[in-house]
């Protein structure tokens, strides 16, 4: 298997070949790459003391730390699973996850969501998370001979990896649950095969290279700040971790860490432009896409084709974070782009038949950064991946130019803050409620958060006095806050198309609008 | 097998993603992706009427053309194997490679050298290509229905190809022979995989971007420009081909096609240079590596890390091209540099122990752009790839900052124009020679060549008289030219160590140097 490179090869190889190069900063803790991989090592050894072994799954429940890329790449050397999963959900939500997951190892931060389910054995981030570590045999830190972190190795710290190892690079590795098109969530499982090609593909459109230094201030449970991450990994980069988005924590790392680049999209962007409005951080390392007037003239306008003109193009978890680029399609008319150079793209109608040019059909995807299918849900994997093809359920159109235009969900998704919000998993919380006898859900324009959840309630005949307030709260209880109704309205009935839902109706009838892709 | 990526899918995504794009250019051809798409299977189709099925070789033997990409494509998507082969060989040397190829389908140009072998079915380049791939019944081009080559396929040209076959991009697609460490060539194989992760790494360090255009202004039979065209494939730019390296066709082709970059090292960038002399080419769309102020001003000193300070790094045909790249090693002190982002190296001792920094040992090297062995010969494979790790046969050494510095090969090579020369091949043919008794044969500096070969000869006792031209002849008559001794010295005896010829004692003594990594 010399073809073989898994995510624990990467940081092996970088142990040898980097060893000066910072690879993690998170508030006090900075490591080098020798001294990440000696920590992954030791890791890995007491995981694989607790029980943890190729195919099982590990849990972390928590804001964003170099734990995260710690457990992935000790998950990697085991063969195990690494699951970060939104600790924002609700209880029950979590509760669905431990289920499904059926982790065999969990490290969380204290929250009052998931205080309920906590085992026994659950390994607190902070100073748990480190007794734990030190516990492995892999390493320094309390083991018995006192061997200072690996250095004394000369091949550079990558212990006991003597490269004849039987890892296999298109087992996975990473499991990322997805928004339910079907009212579950469902855990994409990631091979480091996938992550690898996701990454080149970044490292390509970004043209990242060596001193790259990633800002992870978006949440890690999602696609869009873990491939970054993981890009950063690969070209032998800094990954800075702060625990969450914080517009003067930003400016602060980013002068102190000279970042190039961090997670922030629309309003997060003026947030940090307006705590620098004095000027007295030095931004000027972050090398970004054009925002304003203002964010321009405190950092660097970079002029990669990821940043060039819009920045972006069409993705999902599915298919390791993007799928198309922009930046590959110069000029390019509709929101998308053309597809990464390790992927291929087809348009097809429901039948599999691919649709003339012009036409609106299904994205569906084939190539190196794609998932190996949904943990336990064999039917739902079948239902995706088709004919040697990824159906993505978003509906999409080649333009005259070969380009991309992504044209919006097949089912109808609202996109808030970041989040994607399914109706059905909306609806179906709500019709819960005794006193709702029917309810539809729907996105409308929000300032800051993109889109809001706008409810349209119709009440039971016996109901009694119920508010805005109450169908609200309900929600909000029972599954992740930004998925309650920030509006309601009462109706006598919910105008129907068969037996869904006018969506379009209620949209005019309501303000709708705003959603992907429109 | 949704993960899979061979070059004819790349082909074929590129013929949807980029209708409008010029894929090649060669002569008064100019094809889109499409179009070259459709010939592609067109070329498929007429060689698996000659019978050319999966795992079948098909060899071409010319100069530098848009064939050859056609050929590589299409034995692509056949699940063949197309080898370039170096037409420059002596009829000897090709007759070898006929027997070891064992070709279903030769494709030539008239030489001297391959014409006492040709057989009755050899496709002569040019009309006779023409009219073969013709006789494909993929597309257009005589095609009973007159179908214009694809265009009415809304799909964008790809032709039958529906998705759903089962090609192996793991397979072997490409046969590069190179040169004999044993005193015989052997043939390395490549897989779809390898050159696809080849191509990513380059795209990663060269920053090529989509519009790059490429001149294959040296020989395809060389990994050297190959991996060039291969990664202007993978990025959807354009390929231009002319058929051997002239300076003022060079300064002709990059004007007219706004040439992003060409082949072209040492020597030959002084002489365009020089064919530009009076500035009448507009060079200016060229982004190549500081060379001389002459040639700096009359091109775009590009600042990607493949062209920021020295050029390059280090590589082999087994490993795809490069293994390592000076550009991911901002500062290194040695020609070298740090692997690409998809492989792993490690400098092992005699035993397969890793060797501690500053230390020289045998550079090995596994990961996605490796070779997968060498054709028709189990021992070498198995003598080069053992323990999971590729043995390059090149000695390096790593330094305290994890970067690598290329010292020599293990076995003495010498470097003349870009070609690699053994002394023991040129060896056993000189000792073929009636007069001779004994030989060895070392490398002198040389300003045109870099290194050209010297000949220390012992001659037999009953030798009639016998001149340096006489010597020099006879090797060129049975080996490449480039091989022939430009100069010879006849001396008493050869120096020994052992049973070898002590080089080191002849250097010194015959004014031998230059070689590479030295």
């Amino acid at each position: 298997m010399i073809h073989r490179l898994t995510l624990s090869d990467v940081l092996a190889e970088h142990a040898r070949s980097r060893p000066l190069v910072t690879a993690v900063v998170d508030g006090e803790v900075r490591l080098t790459y020798p001294e990440l991989d000696a920590r992954v090592t030791r890791l890995a050894d007491a995981l694989a003391a607790r029980g943890v072994a190729a195919g099982d799954r590990v849990l972390w429940l928590g804001r964003n730390s170099h734990a995260v890329l710690e457990l992935l790449l000790a998950a990697s050397r085991l063969g195990a699973v690494f699951c970060p999963a939104n600790w924002r959900q609700s209880t029950g939500e979590l509760a669905f996850v431990l289920d499904d997951l059926a982790p065999k190892a969990v490290v969380w931060e204290e929250s009052e969501a998931a205080a309920p389910l906590r085992g026994d054995d659950w390994i607190l981030m902070g100073a748990g998370y480190e007794t734990f570590l030190a516990g492995g045999s892999g390493g320094s830190g309390g083991s018995a001979d006192g061997d200072p972190g690996g250095t004394s190795d000369p091949g550079g710290g990558t212990g006991d990896d003597t490269g004849d190892d039987t890892g296999d690079d298109t087992a996975p590795v990473l499991a990322l649950y997805t928004a339910a098109f079907d009212g579950r969530p469902a855990a994409a499982l990631l091979s480091s095969a996938a992550l690898v090609a996701h990454s080149v593909s970044l490292l390509v459109v970004r043209q990242m290279e060596p001193g790259f230094t990633f800002l992870n201030s978006g949440p890690l449970f999602h696609v869009g700040t873990m491939m970054f991450c993981l890009a950063t990994l690969q070209i032998g980069g800094t990954n800075v971790f702060t625990p969450a988005f914080d517009a003067e924590e930003v400016c602060r790392l980013v002068e102190a860490e000279k970042v190039t680049q961090a997670f922030l999209f629309g309003r997060m962007i003026d947030e940090v432009a307006e705590a620098n409005g004095d000027g007295r951080y030095d931004l000027s390392s972050l090398r970004f896409v054009s925002h304003s007037a203002a964010w321009d003239a405190m950092t660097t306008v970079d002029d990669s084709p990821w940043c060039r003109s819009k920045m972006g193009g069409y993705g999902q978890t599915e298919v390791g974070g993007m799928l198309t680029f922009l930046g590959l399609a110069p000029g390019a008319a509709g929101p998308a782009g053309r597809p990464s150079p390790l992927v291929q793209v087809r348009i097809l109608d429901p039948d599999g038949r691919e649709v003339p040019a012009g036409e609106v059909g299904e994205i569906c995807a084939r190539g190196r950064s794609l998932f190996s299918g949904y943990l336990n849900r064999p039917e739902l994997t079948a239902a995706r991946i088709r004919d040697g093809w990824h159906h993505t359920g978003d509906l999409g159109r080649r333009e005259a130019d070969g380009t991309i235009t992504f044209v919006g969900p097949r089912l109808r998704m609202i996109k808030s803050g970041n989040e994607n919000v399914y109706p059905a998993e909306v609806e179906r919380v709500l019709k819960t409620h005794p006193a709702v006898a029917d309810a539809a859900v729907i996105g409308v324009p929000d300032d800051r958060w993109h889109q809001v959840v706008k409810a349209v309630v119709v009440l039971a005949d016996d109901a009694g006095p119920v508010t805005a307030e109450d169908v609200a709260e309900h929600v909000r209880a029972r599954i992740a806050s930004y998925k309650r109704p920030r509006h309601v309205a009462f109706v006598e009935a919910i105008p129907k198309k068969g037996f869904t839902p006018d969506y379009d109706a209620l949209d005019a009838a309501h303000g709708g609008g705003g959603y992907p892709g429109g």
